[in-house]
């Protein structure tokens, strides 16, 4: 078999020692690193997997797929994790394994390897997609393996180890908390913040201003949709407008960012079991999701609606658990895609110190329709009609208190 | 049969010309005042009643009772409609019907009387609140009603009908929409409202100040909770603190309207098959859910949470078509109950031109307790279960993956 | 306007009065008899419409269409109602509702009516049919037009006004209850069956015959599916096969109904708010649901299956309430489909005096196939994987045990 | 920390072999057997516990309390797995884990262990009770175990270390496959049943006779319900009547398996990942399903049972997952238990060769009765209602009508 792993590199302390850990146990390491918009200097990544032992760097940009094939089908459907997680992390993590796979897949190696701990969700999400995409993967993930936890309990082995092999250690951003950064969120947690009463101090944040210091003039945006999905973004105070996907995205994110828009701090349930207490920042997505429920209320149908919003929880929950390439997410998807299919229009927002908030939407798909509503007039129903709506709604719950209170009489 | 009737009385046009209509038409009219919190000058209502033919006035202080009977299990509940209306009007409704029929039960009234219009929702949800609580009431609906609207067309018949019969009609508010006000919100709808596209301007708002024109410094309160209830909130600014229902609930609005908290314009399916456009404030009720929902992050179950999110939904559905009696809601209350009785703890937050955050959390019935951690530590899971965990979730999926292609290979 | 009215026509006593009572009012009555399967001599009816004044008569035999357009997707969903009810009165009702408005259409007619009465299911999945497929469409439903209702309040004056126009009565069936005969059931209700308590007799039943008068030797047969349809059923014991699918199904009602298969007596939630009670007779229907669930068993994924389950029962109720043609049927068959396509193999079945039996089933998309049997062993789990899959699937119970008797301790 | 071990003792190969090594490994050996009413000399078991080195014997009598506390809440909910499996095995988990637990507690004992293999659903079920009961239990589940793995492979090893130990080995049963009895089903899997497409023959069968082979007349027999729960069973032909649970339950048992009922045959999902087929025999049970079902039709409300269906369809897969001492479940029985609050009655059945159908029914709280029925006539709909009925319900199908059209026409 094929000693070839491609080992999801970051450049940073563990997968660098584990980089060099692989190639020492016998591996040939080939690096890949997946550019889903996070603040990087991607050549000095590149070069440093070289030094470490990589015998081959892919640094792919994935950040144009990752909002056209991931963030906005997601975004569609209305994905959120318990009310309120814009699932910025999960959402990434299955266009990483998939370019990875492939990546095995072209290369000819047999395994996969990643970084992921042991007690969080990504070690899910990542294997579970390796496994979806190739059953045959061989998976390599460190802190499950025996011999790695031997080697190293913890980030003081990981120091030495570095030492001793030359591997050059960034200074510490002096941040006592770990952050996963893409296009569509950047998120903080453990270290100080696991203690759930602890208050964030503003100095966590790197996405979005505090909202205290946020211009104090609204910033007024639009966003048109089809089908659905964003098509245009437009400033409605200075004109400006972006069309192409990644760049209506990236405004959005711009935008909100400056006005303080989309941190949530929550504890959320992870797929493992525990609680954890996360801090997000997703500024564009924060508005973009506002937007697609609205314009969803004027376009959509209610029993659709209805249908979805059940649908949606499960399927926010399948993104969150890792399961985005599975049987059961085509088969949510089929039916949100026919859901979209008259999400038409536009609307009209504003963003000011940390808020979002709707001025008015417009879409041809509705029942406010000029069209539609005289045609309501002459043949729709009259106020009398009511009457035999209800009393037939009625008819059950007069029978429930006869029934009752038969019953207590009893 | 008895030819009492109650009528539900604001004091406005229509009710007035109603309650001389009935009383023209042989009726004794009762009327009946529920003070839901409004802002009303109660005497003066009362007054005009008996000066337009009521032979008795019922003006009933219903606060308390909203608060701790409808709010708190609503909220409670998480409930809300379409992802972000939080059911101001709809919840008040049944606290009104049902304190109509116990009047018209002890003043031996065989029917009831209310102004609504037969095309939105409160018609609905006042009578199916009547019907559910007494089958054998009579309702007499005078928007659907053939006599009535033959008499009355519109507004102008009204106020002839008002001149001619020395009803006092007051100087027009101006107001070119009508409103709902109660202690939980005031809704904002129909006429200029009525085109979704349209952009409110501030002269619409009552009940919060403009974010733009709301505090530059923020405001902290926490709110505690004890079986999903609140039960106190403190500002931690000013170390003000209060603990009586009605006082919480009144102090939630006090501090979210100051700070510009809980406006929403949305546009919503009504029961009645079409669609409206709604402007809602709700100041106290938007910190209140916020801080509900954290709580439980911290303190819920997660299967538990899925559960309870999925009849959330449909809870929120039945509140606001009208059958907060009935079975079904019953049958739904009884899981909630049941799911908030480890929802203790208390939630900081911090209300901020228009937005509530969430600052930290505190639960002793919670993963993150002192005693619970280091049992897990113990007695726990460690980090190589979660390698069979996935594997053996992988399954299905490796599974799917290789019939999948076995298919298109055929 | 046009004065066209197009009747859904049966021959029998309701709809002939009502062809002759609207040509009366002065309506050009076209006659539309729908060949859904039901035991009838289409010619005496077609001559009957004409006798009684019909300008034309459209026979049309539906039954291949009903057969592959809305029999099949409806059990390839596994639509079934409450529970139990197989849906054969509802499932035919769109088919029929859309060949009257094509005719409408044609026919430049701007009416059509039908003799369902004013407190039945019928009524609604007629009309919403209607109203969905043609909005503009005027619709006579006599038994709910008041001055039908003046004319006739019974039996009796039917009979009068039938004597009086020359209107041919059949002698009397002697059943004292009333029935709905098509392809795929036939059901009785009302007169002696209102009351639940009733013993059904013998002689109710047509469709099948007596469990205790089938044969004493099982019938053997198998149902080959490809996407969750059936498109083969041979009998095991005679070789005999069929392939089309208006044949497949016909053959399932033949050796049902000889077997005794299909009978079911239930008190049902009619969407009129109201009980009912209803014996149905559905021979090939209920082998054909038995079979599908058992080929799904074998070949759908589990996550899928629970997700479907979730839909089906809204689907099913979706269909008995009379929404087959609404944007969220479409929702929710768009799921459907995809959940289908891997719906493919064989099931053998056992029938005997009134049981269907499950005896073997084999699928070439399943989790069985030798192939992938091999590939799970040598990558699949071993057993100690399910140590740490129970280990952290217990995480949460093992948190909720502990905060539950701290709560109880305090 | 203690050396005590109770183990669930069957008295079969594995059991006896696995008490023995845990005595040889030192620990002292508690075996425990719970007698759920399967077939079983229990006095040889407890001699054989002994002779094979347990330092005490408890065979635990758990029969009435299974059928009141797990079997009745169980079918109170509808509980049922993937359509068509009563969960007659995974009921009967928690009850015998529960009475395990307490025998630890009481004895002091540290571990609990079981013999259940490591790819089945009863390794979990048995698991996750014991963790949920008592977080600090250690569990030694020998076929996950390495040490135990590595001395024994399979049945040859397990033969040979009981020859050496003296352990006696009944004769083989020559039966093929393995079996799980109780008083609710026995089910039989694995072995020749594990091709799918097998045809089981008349063998298999220990619980129920051959339909071909059952009386040729029917039994016709009556269940009362109260509060959803079976009350009292009475042969109609006969007139022996049973009302203690116990006497019910085995009666229903009885009657059940003389007429060939509750035999099933199907492929389900573990919840291990992997597809099973399992051939059960449920005799009492079946009837009593169908009988509940039955009186719901008649006693329950629409909207309650649309939502309790949905809940039960989780419900059945916690029950089969192992998930009964849950939060979760918690949950989901208070909405049960508050369902079932008017489900009283008395359904009449006939069992026939295989078959279970209902005769007839009665409630008194129902929609049927007398005094309602009269009620509704004076105060309740007239047929005119139900027109504004549909036309309210057509309102949106109209405009998705009219909104599609205009689509497809841009």
């Amino acid at each position: 078999m094929s000693n070839k792993v491609v080992l999801a590199y970051s450049g940073g302390l563990d997968t660098s020692v584990l980089l060099k850990w692989l190639s020492l146990k016998g591996f040939e390491v080939i690096a890949y690193v997946a550019d889903v918009g996070q603040e990087e200097d991607f050549e000095a990544v590149r070069k440093k997997a070289i030094e470490t032992g990589a015998s081959k760097v892919f640094v792919e940009d994935l950040k144009r797929e990752f909002v056209t094939d991931y963030i906005f089908p997601a975004f569609k459907a209305n994905a959120i994790y318990e009310g309120r997680y814009l699932l910025g992390t999960a959402i990434a993590r299955p266009i990483i394994a998939k370019r990875q796979i492939e990546i095995a897949d072209s290369e000819g190696a047999a395994y996969v390897s990643h970084g992921a701990t042991g007690k969080g969700n990504d070690q899910v999400r990542f294997e579970l997609a390796y496994y979806a995409l190739n059953p045959e993967i061989k998976v390599i993930a460190p802190w499950k393996d025996s011999d790695f936890l031997r080697d190293f309990k913890g980030r003081p082995e990981l120091l030495a180890f570095a030492a001793e092999h030359g591997i050059e250690v960034k200074a510490s951003t002096g941040k006592s908390f770990s952050e996963d950064d893409n296009l569509l969120h950047i998120s903080h947690e453990s270290g100080i913040l696991e203690d759930p009463a602890y208050h964030a101090g503003e100095e966590i944040y790197s996405k979005t201003v505090s909202p205290e210091l946020a211009p104090d003039t609204p910033t007024r945006i639009s966003i048109e949709f089809k089908d659905g999905i964003p098509i245009r973004v437009t400033n409605l105070d200075d004109g400006r407008e972006e069309r192409e996907p990644l760049a209506v995205f990236t405004y959005l994110n711009e935008v909100g960012g400056a006005n303080g828009i989309g941190r949530l701090d929550m504890v959320e349930n992870r797929f493992i079991g525990i609680k954890s207490r996360g801090i997000y920042e997703t500024p564009g997505g924060t508005i973009l999701h506002l937007a697609h429920r609205d314009i969803e209320g004027i376009a959509m149908d209610r029993e659709v609606m209805r249908l979805r919003d059940m649908l949606s929880a499960k399927l926010s929950e399948l993104i969150y658990n890792g399961f985005w390439f599975s049987p059961e997410m085509e088969f949510l998807m089929a039916a949100v895609d026919k859901s979209q299919e008259l999400i038409d229009g536009v609307v009209d927002l504003k963003l000011f110190k940390g808020g979002v908030s709707v001025l008015g939407r417009v879409s041809h798909s509705s029942l406010y329709d000029q069209e539609f509503s005289s045609m309501e007039i002459e043949g729709g129903f009259d106020q009398t009609d009511s009457q035999g709506f209800i009393k037939i709604n009625a008819i059950r719950l007069m029978a429930h208190h006869a029934i009752s209170h038969r019953k207590v009489g009893e």
